[in-house]
């Protein structure tokens, strides 16, 4: 059975990567940072026991990080096949800065650590267990040269696209997710070395019907408003065609490359 | 006569922007975290005691950058023509991650809040008193269309470039310079509306002569390590230059443009 670890499992994507997860026959670790909050998983759990391992995890605590990933060598083989960093915030309050005068030292600082921080060490304890998968998830490679071992996805947004800026305004979370690209791309390269190869790529999920996007929502044509199941189809369906020529790449959920 | 502020002005690049600054006639305000350390401003100020106030700064502590852009609105009059942002760090041990085993929590935040979010922090309380700038720094306007009244330079470096990584490694110092191109090109955009228009860039040094790269010159062919007198010469040639136009960009010393 093939093990997923979703970080940022309580809601949104992470949450439904979950469910489609568990769905398609993973065993699924899912962390999250208050397990007794998070019901929609612990139902997930009542209907799948055997699939659904609920794990608390705070991204911006090393310790914590450390803490999970001794606890999925111990009790799940000490193998992953893929995993997804899905947690973000647009700011701590919930809103994205309009302009400087909203921009604040603090608010920079906990975007940063929760949106690109903790992502990275999440790789760093458990990129390990990635180079142990059986590469269940991507493409199947044609040849020993080109085969990978599990695929590493951080949940960037198109927004954090520096060429392709052309409002201005979100500092926090833009600045966080251009330096969360910058860190998949360093990743698939140390990863992309030796026989235990990692694809990883940064994906945009389009604009998806959350928390985070829902107060922007006035703004979307309906149309390019996805569901969370929406969303999620078509990111799967862009993992299950990765190859690790891909490794490194900033794709969009229908599989088109955005500039950095 | 053209005010000029220089924040990381004790040493490097920053000193010599100072030094290069004062021989064309600017009024330089020479920010550093400890004045009584600084001992080669120092000298600079007791050469040129009518062109250099050395200001007590640092930016990760933004009341301290509240204080210093007081002290320009009080006793400069209130404007400036050219900010440039040139402290920076490879990392709080002064050497950059050779892999992820060497990433921690603690030095990717304090390698960020130096790099990127005192940049940032900088354009917030500086940006009114470039908006009364002169116009002094960049090519003269053809029309009050493309007219700007002052320069905001972020020292970014090539090794920020996402597109351009090849190399991996320096977690955080990438991260921080990916970040700070995406805070310059945020920046272009709020600050180039309406009439008092700022123009700003994101500036790569080349190879320079200075504590940050010492580590690493062995690494580096002979004609292609800058001494800081050049690499300050070709980056004044390149802010010579700059039109409206050119705002949000990422600019080789040779005027080259880098992918993001």
């Amino acid at each position: 059975m093939p093990n997923v670890l979703i970080q940022g499992a309580s809601r949104g994507i992470g949450l439904q990567f979950c469910q489609a997860l568990v769905n398609r026959g993973s065993t699924v670790l899912a962390c999250c940072r208050n397990p007794s909050l998070a019901k929609d998983l612990r139902e997930l759990q009542s209907q799948h026991p055997s699939q659904v391992d609920i794990i608390p995890l705070d991204v911006t605590n090393e310790e914590a990080i450390v803490a999970a990933s001794e606890h999925v060598k111990q009790t799940h083989g000490g193998k992953l096949d893929l995993l997804i960093n899905s947690s973000g915030i647009l700011s701590p309050k919930g809103r994205g800065e309009t302009s400087l005068k909203d921009v604040s030292l603090e608010a920079l600082q906990e975007t940063v650590t929760v949106n690109t921080l903790g992502p990275l060490l999440m790789a760093k304890y458990f990129s390990p267990l990635l180079g142990a998968g059986n590469g269940t998830f991507g493409r199947q490679a044609q040849s020993a040269k080109e085969s990978h071992a599990a695929v590493l996805v951080n949940m960037s947004a198109r927004v954090g696209s520096i060429g392709d800026n052309r409002l201005g305004g979100w500092y926090s979370y833009r600045m966080s997710k251009a330096a969360l690209n910058m860190a998949t791309k360093n990743l698939s390269i140390e990863l992309g070395r030796g026989r235990k190869r990692v694809i990883c790529v940064a994906l945009h999920p389009g604009t998806v019907d959350t928390d985070l996007s829902r107060p922007y929502h006035k703004n979307v044509p309906k149309n390019q408003l996805f569901s969370r199941e929406q969303s999620v189809n078509y990111l799967l369906s862009v993992i299950d065609g990765l190859t690790i020529h891909d490794s490194g790449k900033y794709l969009a959920w229908d599989g088109s490359e955005i500039p950095f």
